[in-house]
């Protein structure tokens, strides 16, 4: 049976007689100790409104306990029926950051919502943030805005439930290493340079008012620890997501993006590992990538005889771009069609005229100028395609290095799971096909959506996850991509479509035989 | 070995390098950890002055830690060498209170202070000061009074020890529960009425800010919990000072006042008991009595033969009037003389023209005028006398139900021991001679002193005083007096000089056998 991270109570206590003249705090406590199992922590701020509850309930009084970094604190009571037990669980991205309202007492969602992260005006990039938070008053300018994103989300989603935010007693936070740094006010200088130290690891769950959050002031704000600057709570929160932590069965998630993060393991032992896979995969550096936003090409076929190009778009709406998903579906219908070949080299023999010459480089037409939102083509140019496959490479390469160094094979990996927005729209086959996935059974692979989101939601609603956390943190061991030399190596051997070695993609080349 | 509250530490880190590149946080952490063999909390507020500390102070920076509710906490860290660790003990006492400055790091006292307590201006029983903070901002003024008391009092003493208030990382208090309740702002209205129950028993560590303290900040304030309206932390500091709950030995404590407090016990059981003996014992209601100040009479003798009468003031100054123990004293001399017979009644006939009658009652003359500061006799009434007879029988009744409830007797008791400034002065002979203390041998009684503010410098010097004051705490056994039916049939028989029953007495009968 799990229990939320805050408990509302209503202890029925013994009347004060001369028989039993404890304080009234004692005697909430002993009541409150019984029913929880456990040592209840009162601070002094509780003790004026406790005074006023106990005899003011018939000693009978509502008391709201949260869970703290030694045990369970009393963080609210009161002789009247207070408004609902409320945890915010939220999912700090550099790009978003997505907010989930939950009724503790319920365990159910109440709602959610996404916001763009404010601190996109600095940077979209995180090292344009880092450098932003260098200049005077910046770091605090990157504070305040995210604190008070979180004070109007919290504001927005409690109306909506008709609730209010002294409702919120407990908020879970899942971000990257940088994200959790400028949330806190703690200087990312060491971050991005060289040996990579955060400012902390492990935050201890602190009041809200600390860093300016309006939900009830003696709440609590719990941060998911990160395990290095390039290795954030996100990952830990997407972690306790896929449940591999408490699995006797091998698992492999990872996370894909400008790094792509991966961890290896399960109950009894994890490895994890993040290297920079660079921005292609995202579609960020591509003459015509986009984000997954309506209008972002997401899903690329083309037919093997007619050469002819199918797509969709999110929303339906007329093609501007191509995002993350519709980028991988393209390259790997392009190998299929032999319009690529293994080397990355575009084939103007096999494209039936689609491949142009746009500002000086060979590039392959996915959607004509007539077809798109904004009456220019949308295409992939040679060098998108280098590009991309040096992204696919390094993370397929970065899989490789933490199967070898824990001296398994990808046959042994039960579960593969893919998070991040990305994980949920890409399509495993495409990515086997151009050699980014190992060439695993399908069914093993499973999106995990929102993972972090997912993970900072579970925390809320089972305080087990904070000690589950605190163990996975403890065992986990991290490989630093930059201190181990035979990535190059790996990495020239991954540079190809699939992979120079092709055994390593059986199903690949039984698919593609024509190709080979 | 002791180990004091707070402790200071400069570990030498291990430099950041790519195969160690944990947080700031986490190097200083695991060093802390590892020299203090106990996990370290880290609040957030520690975590920007620890980023620039570490590499400020080429890996070696200072750190402060105090052992707080769970466990030690870091509260200071620098880069270059901070000033001196110093902790402050409070006797606060609702008529004196007094301050000891500590250098935790040395482990001895730097200097102390006693000053009135400022609350005397509303009240010098604590009765009328309750009432006062039942009045608007009473509560609050009475908080505010002590608070600043507390503030220039450290930085009095700092200055005198070329230090800062800054440099008090720990603060120890005891006290009786009301003036814990004033210190704390808490109501202590139901205190004083049955069924007699204060708003907390234990208070948890908190931080000085809470109720205005300037020390640092980020230190720590301890008070010593209550058992009862009746039974303060004061006492708890008594039982620490004297070491009874370490011994094998049965000891019992007694502080006496208007309200006498009696411990009993060993380090295997305790029992408690306190009851009201009346104002007489501290000269409160008497017509000469006055506060144990220059001018009082503090001895008493009367020769057996000439029946003289001498005496010593404090300071050796012309009499003012009359202080406890030249109450205990006077009386004691009066009933060997005969002055006196065992129901208190004034025998003119032994008294040598010394017995005349001040407004209409009869007195007997301890300093004529002349000899007097003010020009006016010093005397004691026969009223005053059947007070006193009747506060030394409480007294007394007191510790024989104690004594009972526990199916042993006075010759069981191993220490006695007399806390208050009172029994420091207090003549065991001569409180045995009226019945007010048990006849046991005298090597057996001993006078803690200032047993609360030697308790409060205990805690500081030996955490290990925070967690043996909570097991004295869960062990003592509070026996409330006015649930007690056979009470009042004892205290009859305790209404004799000095006792009905002198079998009780003997060295009392065999000393004064002519009487009887």
């Amino acid at each position: 049976m799990s229990e939320p991270a805050a408990r509302r109570l209503r202890p029925c206590l013994p009347g004060p007689q001369l028989s039993d003249n404890r304080s009234h705090e004692l005697r909430l406590r002993s009541a409150l100790e019984e029913e929880l199992g456990e040592s209840v922590s009162f601070p002094l701020s509780m003790l004026p409104p406790l005074a006023r509850a106990l005899p003011d309930s018939n000693w009978s009084p509502w008391a709201t306990v949260v869970h703290d970094i030694c045990g369970w604190r009393l963080a609210h009571v009161s002789a009247t029926e207070p408004g609902p037990l409320l945890g915010l669980a939220v999912d700090l991205g550099s790009t978003t950051v997505v907010f989930y309202l939950i009724d503790l007492a319920g365990g159910h969602r109440m709602g959610n919502r996404s916001y763009p992260n404010p601190q996109r005006a600095h940077g979209e990039d995180i090292l344009e943030r880092i450098l932003f938070a260098r200049k005077e008053e910046g770091l605090l300018t990157l504070q305040r805005e995210v604190v008070e994103l979180f004070n109007s989300a919290a504001q927005e989603l409690c109306s909506a439930a008709s609730a209010a935010p002294e409702d919120i007693h407990y908020v879970t936070v899942a971000g990257n290493t940088t994200m959790i740094h400028f949330l806190l006010g703690l200087a990312p200088s060491h971050i991005c340079r060289e040996p990579y130290l955060p400012v902390a690891n492990r935050i201890e769950p602190f009041k809200p008012g600390e860093i300016g959050l309006n939900i009830n002031p003696e709440g609590c704000v719990y941060c998911f620890p990160n395990v290095g600057s390039y290795f954030g709570g996100d990952l830990l929160a997407g972690i306790i997501a896929s449940g591999m932590h408490k699995s006797d069965e091998i698992s492999m998630l990872i996370d894909v993006g400008t790094n792509a993060e991966v961890i290896l393991g399960n109950k009894d032992w994890m490895v994890a590992c993040a290297g920079a896979a660079g921005p292609a995969l995202e579609g960020g550096i591509l003459a015509c990538g986009m984000r997954a936003q309506p209008g972002a090409i997401e899903r690329v076929e083309i037919d093997s005889a007619t050469r002819e190009v199918t797509y969709r778009t999110i929303g339906g709406e007329a093609p501007k771009g191509l995002c993350g998903s519709g980028i991988i579906d393209l390259l790997a219908a392009m190998f299929a069609a032999g319009i690529v070949d293994p080397t990355g080299k575009l084939q103007p023999s096999a494209a039936h005229g689609r491949i142009v010459e746009i500002n000086g480089t060979p590039a392959y037409i996915v959607a004509p100028a007539e077809e798109t939102a904004h009456g220019e083509p949308v295409y992939i140019t040679q060098s998108d395609i280098k590009n991309l496959i040096r992204s696919k490479g390094a993370m397929y390469t970065i899989l490789n290095v933490v199967i070898q160094s824990v001296g398994i094979s990808f046959e042994d990996i039960d579960h593969f799971y893919v998070a991040g927005a990305f994980g949920n729209y890409i399509d495993p086959q495409k990515a086997i096909t151009i050699g980014m996935l190992p060439d695993m059974p399908l069914e093993r692979f499973k999106g995990l959506g929102n993972a972090a989101g997912e993970g900072a939601c579970s925390a809320l609603l089972d305080r087990q996850v904070f000690s589950e956390v605190e163990e996975v943190c403890s065992r986990i061991t991290y490989l630093e991509m930059n201190v181990r030399g035979d990535f190059m190596n790996q990495l020239t051997a991954a540079l190809f479509l699939p992979h120079t070695d092709l055994s390593r993609f059986p199903t690949v080349r039984r698919q593609l035989a024509h190709l080979f």
